[in-house]
């Protein structure tokens, strides 16, 4: 169960990172390198701040999928394109379950919950980041101000504080992945934005 | 006394990442990001070198005080831009400490001096260079002149030369690092400079 | 002999980030960053996902090789920038020797022969990123096209064949590596290049 929502996170993320791609007109080659990236970079940071060994470099599904996506947004890219909204849909997935994901693992790594709520957020946004690196931009998630680090935060604290509570198994990581999925959702769909400093005005 | 310092300068790192979250028009967000990642990732990709946890997420203090630094720049940033040139030296203050603190914990561990040397000098600089790329600029150790990678490393030789030499515990430390901030200070007050390669002229 | 193959890919990836550093008009401690970058990045990102201590903080041919190519470059960089196609050639060997020693490596201990190419190609092409990624560039190995990855994939896939059918040794790693060097140097003779999504017009 958790290994499909899994995957399917993955997807999600590894088309993003494609279009991307598409967008700043890449080859075949770095569609596939940033779509990878996006996808897995996140799991890699944290497996490797946890001392483990990547997931990513286990398992044959995180291998392959991100290529399907990249073959997928390949061929029909002008299609996944007019289903972005649905896309933003599905990153949104993708996030919460990350973020709960990431969280639980560290929590049995033995993290404590504080670093394990922080663990949790790094792999939720860390694809995202090193995917606008790797594209030669600022990464949207430090100046874009429509709330996407705050849902996975939220989503983390609830997972670490549930955890703590004894509450174990794929039914407390779902519940904690569809709250950040929820905010995340309601951030786009209102407009919620995060502030600038004080006395600092709109970047044009 | 080695956390407290340690901490010092975790905290003057901080605030010279979130004022650059400011300059660059961060929302609050952006700025504890790139605010904990200038204080925390010289660090971090020490001890993921080392192949040891890293100590950011074992640490509340490590977490929490990049935090505080953000919401200082957040509410009262005209204020601690004015400050800026104590804000420099107490950015050499934690170039010191980072470096000889590194070289120290990369011989403790077992590294070689030359390779304790090297990771020392990744600890003092590495968040900076983070922070840069984070933001989109070039990293400013590269082409910057103003010397500030040298005297990280000297104050990493003198660590390890003094370590080597039978020389441990908070006192040798703490002298490696008045070593490399007074030199980092002096490169600041005579302008010292890093040469160009022969026959390249200043870059306008 | 590995080790001697292994310091001469060392050298000319060095080579390439210091020149690109004079390009970019770094002082001389930018070119030492960006060539130590550009020749230890794929090896250390290599071990940091296999768990070991990174070679580059364990021998001192590592760390020395890129200071004396910086050295070179310093002096002597417009005698280098002549032998650039030289250069070109060098860069080759290097990505085909990183790509066989780094799947190897990885087969060694115990990935599959999957992630063990996966990792493989990572060595290979992970300095050149990290290179440009510090220069402030788009990596040129997503965007330029000419079949860089590709020779290094394939040199990668015949290191792992050969070896899962019992051929160890440096025959073969040397096998693999002459394998991908040579579909290198035709990808740069013949143009070879890798496609744009369909419908994306060439970047101008």
């Amino acid at each position: 169960m958790n290994e499909v929502l899994d995957l399917a996170g993955i997807f999600v993320f590894a088309i993003s990172g494609a279009l991307l791609g598409v967008r700043k007109r890449l080859d075949v080659v770095g569609m596939a390198v940033i779509a990878s990236m996006t996808a897995l970079g996140g799991g890699i940071l944290r497996d490797l701040i946890l001392n483990l060994r990547p997931a990513a470099f286990e398992s044959v599904g995180y291998v392959l999928v991100p290529l399907v996506a990249t073959a997928i947004v390949f061929f029909w890219h002008p299609h996944v394109e007019r289903l972005m909204p649905a896309v933003l849909v599905f990153d949104a997935a993708g996030l919460g379950l990350f973020c709960a994901v990431g969280t639980e693992k560290a929590l049995i790594v033995g993290l404590s919950p504080l670093h394990a709520t922080l663990l949790g957020v790094t792999t939720a946004v860390g694809g995202g980041i090193l995917r606008d690196i790797l594209a030669g931009e600022i990464p949207s998630l430090l100046y874009d101000r429509q709330l996407y680090a705050v849902p996975a935060l939220l989503g983390a604290v609830t997972m670490a504080s549930l955890y703590q509570n004894g509450l174990h198994g794929w039914p407390t990581t779902l519940a904690a992945a569809v709250l950040a999925f929820t905010l995340r959702i309601l951030a786009m769909r209102y407009g919620l934005r995060a502030p600038l400093a004080r006395g600092v005005t709109e970047p044009e």
